[in-house]
């Protein structure tokens, strides 16, 4: 029998993890919920999710909109073995306290959320066991899954001394036409350190780490400038032939013609990938380098995917169907067309 | 007697360093080149500039636009104690070996020309003796002069033992409409180090320095995370000091306002500044921070104009008009009202 998944908010990440899950032979989805009835609402029951109002009072709105409603979160919380919950940023908490706590359902959150909303955080390859069979687990953010599936392929190559990022990311996703900046750089925060390197800490708590970011006029990707201080000796080769083998990272070359971001999604078009999407951090193969026991490298963060397949893998860990890490990552890649690395 | 001083190249550092020459008392402009008849060439002869056309056979075009010109570049050339090269970069090279070389004359290039061009690289606060008296010597380039700055007020405090930048750089000026990008983060280069720290050590040679560069869709100013290890005790008060008083260099706060670069583009503006320019590099203050022996800041530099007192210390330099650094570069900055330091 397939496990029973829910997906609290069907919008940037919710749509995606809700199709992601569906792909899978061990999972299924029962049901997503909207706030209000709008387009995406439309496209939800149009691809056969049935739809849950977020509130019961909403119910008459998406009626008079002529979108077929079953119910309201509570009621799809009834019918699921797990809620992912996808809703906006920092509301994941109230949902605990309200709904999923109450009702002692497991639920995963997303990155927007605090580590502390969560018994664990997650991501796949560096520390997928230590959710097994937990109730709240906490998925990190775009960013923090970029550099834990980078850094925790290098660590298996050397122990890490010292790790300093800088996080040049995207002003707003695509789609989002209320953020900026259009033609300005900006600290964000102004600050130094910037939460990221603490963040990694929840998932690699033994690699120390500085993070400086900045928000600049771009929609397509975020983009990280690596350095890296290793314990022992490691050559650049064998950095590459790791980075090659690692499960989503997909390294790009200049040479090959992706010189940008923009490069990166055209290709992820060609792929034919779902909404275009790259789940892969993308590292560029001329950028990596060695100097003395240091190491650099650039990579490109797709914020709109990148956490899908973690969500897929949180769900097989929390519900136990599969204990080995590799033998997941392995099942969701296969099932979302990703890079082969096996 | 001013000393006589030509601008070979009217255009977006030519023009600013014409203006700022005119506003000291000891120099002034006899003439600036233009390639072709345009606005700007139009626009110098409107503020008084005595125009030549760069190369004779051009003359009859400029006669043809109505704009009067007094000759050609070797016209000027036989005018001037100095000829100031902001020529298109690469250019200054052949420049120099077709006029100023042949005829003897002393030649000041810009930072898009390679270091060998000359015979010394130059930044005012760091090595302004180095110029005293030489023919020929090169202003580093707007990023370059930006780190250089700063850096070396810091190595006032301590001795640097590691810098590490990632440089966000503006995609364009604001008046250029042919380049990109228009939305992509573009690592450039895509090799890892980038050459701006090489270039940096023509000026500090003994400050170990890598940089990574990438390349947004912004047009105002670029952008420097900068993470320096230091190898005495220093703190982060005598950090913010050391810059608060030092030339050139300007603290700006996100509390008091300025959160991006927009917002100090819009300072410049309301300072009255000539052509709305910002010479100095903004460092903001809250991201100045010490973690044990490391120090993290973040800088913007203005790339039109944080060059061009440079400049007009330089020709001081090369003249032999002034010996004492900080005598020269007060009267410049005095002059173009730039942040009082003194």
């Amino acid at each position: 029998m397939k496990a029973k998944v829910a997906i609290n908010g069907y919008g940037t990440i919710g749509k995606r993890v809700a199709d992601a899950v569906s792909a899978q032979k061990d999972m299924e989805i029962v049901g997503v919920t909207k706030a209000r009835p709008n387009n995406e609402s439309r496209l939800a029951v149009a691809k056969g999710y049935k739809l849950y109002a977020a509130l019961p009072e909403k119910i008459p709105d998406f009626k008079k909109a002529g979108i077929p409603v079953e119910g309201s979160l509570e009621d799809l919380i009834g019918k699921c073995d797990i809620i992912i919950d996808c809703a906006p940023g920092k509301s994941g908490v109230l949902n605990k306290d309200k709904y999923y706590a109450p009702k002692n359902k497991k639920a995963i959150f997303q990155g927007g959320e605090k580590s502390g909303t969560a018994q664990a955080s997650f991501n796949a390859i560096s520390n997928y066991s230590k959710s097994i069979g937990k109730q709240f687990v906490r998925v990190v953010s775009c960013n923090t899954t970029g550099l834990c599936r980078t850094l925790h392929a290098v660590e298996e190559l050397s122990p890490i001394a010292n790790a300093r990022v800088t996080l040049i990311r995207r002003g707003a996703d695509p789609k989002e036409i209320d953020e900026g900046p259009i033609n300005a750089i900006v600290p964000n925060p102004v600050t130094v350190p910037s939460h990221h390197g603490p963040d990694v800490q929840t998932i690699l708590p033994h690699v120390p780490i500085t993070t400086i970011a900045v928000i600049v006029p771009t929609t397509l990707m975020h983009f990280h400038s690596v350095m890296v201080e290793l314990k022992n000796k490691v050559t650049k080769e064998q950095v590459l032939e790791k980075f090659e083998r690692s499960p989503r990272i997909r390294l790009v070359s200049a040479d090959d013609g992706i010189t940008s971001t923009a490069e990166i999604m055209e290709l992820a078009k060609e792929l034919g990938r779902s909404r275009s999407d790259m789940p892969e951090i993308c590292v560029w193969k001329e950028s990596v380098n060695m100097q003395g026991n240091e190491l650099f490298y650039m990579q490109a963060i797709h914020q709109e995917s990148d956490v899908v397949p973690e969500n897929v893998d949180c769900i097989r860990a929390m519900l136990g169907l599969e204990k080995d890490p590799m033998k997941s990552i392995r099942m969701t890649d296969e099932a979302m067309g990703l890079k082969k690395w096996w």
